[in-house]
């Protein structure tokens, strides 16, 4: 079919072009930020007497009406409009005539993707921030109600340290309000306003592109226009970001994997958020962080694509950048549904303190306090003390029981210097609240932790 | 709503999980694969009586039904359903009663994912080889006509010597006739069929799984189970071949890119295949190389995305892996189109000879034709000659001229040695021609490879 | 040999784990922090009575010698040792005695790797901004001496509209901008003591967590100990940093590739950074920004391989995480050197007016301006404008000239609103210097720009 | 200092250049490849008579001692060499002069490069297979030992089926096999030889291109010179092919890690391979596994970098491909010692028969045979079956015991139809030996798995 830009063309274009070239079955997802981008450019020429009352009167009504049938479902996608921008022009000339083309006046499609894009990796910055702030209040709520449930402090996968499970949640919280800022911080940076620079070099026409970045919610405007067309940080970061936050779920999705093992059994998802097996009966997967941490790998995927995309592009703009997209929104998607289904899995999840504590029993957790004991009470060199207690340890392994099960007699019978005060530092919960230094796991610790995050999560404005 | 595996759960699935959990989005790709699949294992099972005749045409009747269904656009797809395998099963149970429960006897989901995705894949690097042969093919013919059409050879994007434009593009059968190797050697890896390992151990049923194998065109059968259901190299070396290729097609594009652009003008893309500019009207934009270029990047995030899912999952299946599919998918697809697109631009490409001529007279081609005329007719040993060339290529550059116009004199005044014989060595064509080694670029070594690779593709069985 | 850690242990570690396990081989680039830590730690020990003045004495005597030992090459670094940090304490400890050892109280080795590497990583934030910033000044004054050098703008590789050479290169500017922005908003991000995290929990050691994070410039203490110790957040910010920054280094590479090129001719390497060839003597070569294009790829790899480690990871400390370094060390020296010769190539460069004149002058870079006029003048819709002027150019491209080359009577025959006043618009510093809308091209656009961008690094505090 | 290149060059390379350009401190790497490619080559120069039967000796000679040289470490590597072919013909010349530059006749550095990257790659191949087929012994042998040792079989890391330890060490045999396959195929797709195509498009002077091919151990030669100088695809085949061997050992290394728990306990990780915490004495770290895991992220880097590399470069040779050697030679190096450490640390485990055996009481793994049973012995369809074993399993669950415990009484409660004769089936023993279809676990399978890949390694030429 005939392209807007087909004055200089002999032959058509072909339909195996259109199939290849277009973006509409994707782009469509920006339709909000088109129209309003239309709308406060419309509003702008006006201001500048380019575009009168009336054909800004007609603009407004027909952009209406567009994004009306868009949202009714009614709007008719053709693959040999292109893409987004051409449909809606089209749309909107059939409707309200010429002023439909005045609207182009300008303004370059680049303009238009820029502008679209942007705003809507703006928005979904802000967005999956809020869904993090409503995580991060999960876990807080949950690690308040466990700040004295012990279980085993892990390193290696090894019992290392007794801790309390509420501790070791709100780990998790704090890598999710990194992930806020690390969001927050490039919707503050990247909110630059691209309207106005036309295909690659500005436009002589005479605009005010302050207005429309106003208009548009833009901080400010963009400073050279060959840069801004071909920029595409903003997607960039929002996939970093995004790939980093995933990392962190998916470190979360193992643990709730090997809480979830029979070995472990420290928690059970709820039955609303499991899934059975189709051959055996007994089975009660943990689908859900098996898939969240499955998920990491697309959204690496889509970073790892966009830096390839963009690797050695000249200026300003190329085609490949059309390519920006369906990785990014794929993504976008891939971190909402991620993120509500872990708070969701979370909130109904069941605890299980028993099993946390029996385990805790196990793998001599108190030895780095026998350790810290021989330091302080009898002055030995930490070195020294490290290795009396392995001998410690040895000794209960060939005895077949935990340290803090050992009796004074056999500590005596390693080092002469134990007195018999050792026995209760080497009890689990004297352990975990012995450790008091900022930021570590004693539950007076753990309490001012959940007043720092609620205290972060309250000035959050999202 | 009820899953097939809810027997012990007392609550249901949340509809938020099924939104997550389900893949009966995109494996209905698989649809045909999973009908064959269960055609062939019914027929095993009625071969060893664990079906009658009657239950066997009821669900051969049943399946051909729902084949019709859904290519008929009729049958109803249903998130609730979780997978294509549970619909398929599902509708047949509706159509014919228990013989649909029944089919599922000694097979599993797994079973069921891991047969009909590894043949899709199978399918595909037939297909897609195809698609390369007939993109060899095209190379080929233009290769034919232009066996004498000088251009600069480069390296560094300098002119380098002077080749043919036919020899240049045999560089490209070169590097997609090994992807087609790669393609066909890992089908025939990977042709093992993974059928009657059910869950992860095999089956008590007396099953005949070369039965099931030979129906479904597989050479064998795979060796242990356990390592069958979670085995996903099959899919990564698609993604790592369909990734080297589109680096190939990248190379390519480039090409054409700068080939197209005014400072070369090697080429021009016929319109069919070329776009305008919304607002600059003389653009004629090489979209099609651009956006092959661009695809590259989401090739290489699906290969990326797949070894991140893989990495450090224990035995056997674990639900991560049901992120496979989406990535292969798309990575197929883009294969698909971007080989069909890419053939047609060539195929309609014009070639401008007298282009690429006059690019050959600039950039002294010759240059390692004087040096190889020192040391073959002048004793003078390589290193010396090709002092000697660069001094007499600064003179070149100092007179404004090229190389291959020099006067006798000039090139006197800089080595006695050199005869005047030197002459006819720095013509261009003769340069070209000179170049008689195997695998070089002169004319008549250009037609050998012509032969070579058209022999090639008449031997390949695709 | 023996471990400071092999008190339980029956047999000692095999000489193939030493060499698998060690890292002393490259985290030895961290020992300046190591020895700062540790002197910092020591201060609080001894704040809080836990170590003596003398032993605080004999601390900084000994880390004082191990630091001369390092820097003169006398140190003893052996892979048995496994670390940095077990290697220091080791021949502190044989230069002091008892109060080398005591060091190590309150203290673990997680700490000290923490401490160290976001140190180090904090580091390079800094110095690698400033190094943009050098070579952000760099492209400003080239800029300045070319804010009328006209040059074809291009999208798609084609040319688009006049644009003049100061104005592109400020595009880079731009971009580097970005670049010093994300660091240095990396850096207050993660500006966070770790120093007294212990192994994942905290300690029972009166320890003042405050006094070393001041004493080592952090801004504050981290909150949880757990995610403290695992947290690699920091190094996967830097390695997105620097893969932004070197894509956008190869963008501009791939320009000076293109630019070097006969058939662009825009610009000429300095001699001193250029390369030859060894066969083909008349071959200048822009090796430089090809391997800056190149080292793209290995940062990209630095990326993903540290996602690729964190991902799925349990907490807390894991041996994974160690394979943090080489990374990051080899990313940070890619920059470096990256940034430098980039520089220095820059700043050497030829730039050649004349040739980019002669390239403005193809490709009707004035159609833009014509359809403006035809819109702006004569009141027709854009889109009609657009077509109007598609037509003039393909009747140029049938004279074989350049629209802005164009007799008035050609375009009136095309469409009899067009007026001889057209005429100056079609000429090229006219179209170039109409680009007046703010971050367009014009020349007083362009200096205003320069303006901008020299305040921004006036402020910049580095 | 002065190249060899430097003939038309005005100023000389600076030092920056030098440290930036110079491949010399990692190709040496290269050096047999190097030599023994110049003695090829040098031979065939003499058949031809380019080569005197005197100079043929002095190069001998030379290279000789250049090699001795290299190999007692008193080679001069100068970084302003460039790259090893220069600092070996440089040496070569200075101990035999102007024979030493007559080797390069017919020949160019993008020659060497090829030839020695790629005989490198070639032989790496090989040796790393060699180490697969050590591993898969080690597997096999210790498979041999538990042909009847019980452990649960898992999906979702959930307790599914009982199999036996040796079936599921063979999994992995299976993988690592099918890793072989693929670099036997990689090394026999490349055997190619690429000497002789000179910088891009062959030689005029009369060389054998064959002649040198035999000698070096290549199969064939390559056919076009444009392609091969620019071909780096046996570079991407053996990086994707130690990522995906990779990810079969970050599996594995998983399963150890969990296996080494305290939760699984399944195996214990030999002293000597297993090390220490500074800070907790009883700490046993799986560090070697967790190292192994974590080095996946590297190889994986490796493969992305060279992928980036090598995309969208137009033909012929640019520098950007320089870029290679360093993440292949990392990759291999990581390959070796991964493969090495992997097997000694599996030989030198203890493998916990008693822990897999009690862990196989917990999660109803016989369900799947009561669902067997009532299909086999009731006629019950499938999902019915498997509906009325998730209720058994529930009743299990409720009794607190594990559904092999159950009493005949409570299933017969729970479906009329099952008879007393359903006990044996219910029993790990009896489950995990009814699992007899080919591939599957039972004992007897195992055994011929067993047998299948003895018969394989046995007829792999390595």
């Amino acid at each position: 079919m005939e392209k807007m830009w087909s004055g200089r063309f002999s032959a058509s274009a072909s339909s195996l072009l259109d199939q290849f070239n277009a973006s509409i079955m994707f782009d469509r997802e920006l339709y909000r930020e088109d129209i309003e981008g239309s709308l406060a450019h419309a509003a702008m020429l006006q201001s500048r007497g380019i575009l009168s009352v009336d054909e800004i009167e007609a603009i407004r009504g027909g952009l209406a009406q567009v994004r009306e049938e868009i949202e009714a479902g009614s709007f008719e996608w053709n693959i040999s409009d292109e893409d987004l921008h051409m449909a809606i022009e089209k749309r909107l000339t059939a409707l309200i005539g010429d002023a439909g083309k005045k609207l182009h006046t300008a303004r370059s499609r680049n303009d238009q993707v820029a502008v679209d894009f942007r705003r809507y990796v703006l928005r979904k910055n802000l967005e999956i921030a809020g869904q993090l702030k409503t995580l991060m209040q999960t876990l807080i709520d949950i690690a308040g109600k466990h700040t004295e449930t012990l279980l085993p402090g892990m390193t290696h996968l090894q019992h290392a340290q007794p801790i309390n499970f509420g501790f070791h949640l709100l780990a998790y919280a704090s890598m999710f309000k990194r992930d806020i800022d690390r969001l927050l911080s490039s919707r503050q940076r990247n909110n630059v306003s691209p309207l106005g620079c036309a295909a690659l070099a500005g436009t002589p026409h005479d605009i005010d592109r302050n207005l429309t970045a106003n208009a548009l919610g833009f901080d400010s405007v963009s400073v050279n226009c060959l840069d801004t067309v071909s920029d595409r940080d903003f997607a960039l970061e929002i996939l970093f970001n995004i790939s980093t936050m995933m990392m962190h779920v998916s470190r979360l999705s193992e643990e709730l994997i090997l809480w979830s093992s029979y070995e472990f059994g420290f928690v059970e998802l709820s039955d609303e958020y499991s899934t059975g097996s189709s051959i055996m009966p007994q089975k009660k997967n943990p689908d859900v962080p098996e898939l969240l941490r499955g998920k990491t790998g697309r959204v690496y995927g889509a970073l790892m694509g966009l830096l390839t995309v963009m690797k050695g592009l000249p200026l300003a703009y190329n085609k490949d950048t059309q390519e920006d997209k369906e990785g990014v929104f794929d993504a976008v998607t891939t971190a909402h549904i991620s993120l509500e289904i872990l708070n969701e899995a979370l909130k109904t999840m069941t605890v299980k303190p028993e099993n946390m504590l029996a385990a805790s029993k196990k793998g001599h957790l108190s030895a780095t306090d026998l350790a810290d004991y021989l330091v302080e009470r009898c002055g030995v060199p930490f070195r020294e003390a490290h290795f009396i207690t392995g001998k410690a340890v040895a000794r209960a392994e060939a005895l077949g029981i935990d340290l803090s099960e050992i009796a004074y007699g056999e500590l005596k019978a390693i080092d002469e210097r134990i007195g018999e005060d050792v026995i209760p530092h080497l009890q689990l919960a004297h352990s975990m609240n012995a450790r008091t230094s900022s930021g570590g796991t004693a539950t007076v610790r753990t309490l001012e932790q959940i007043v720092h995050f609620e205290n972060y999560l309250k000035e959050l404005d999202l």
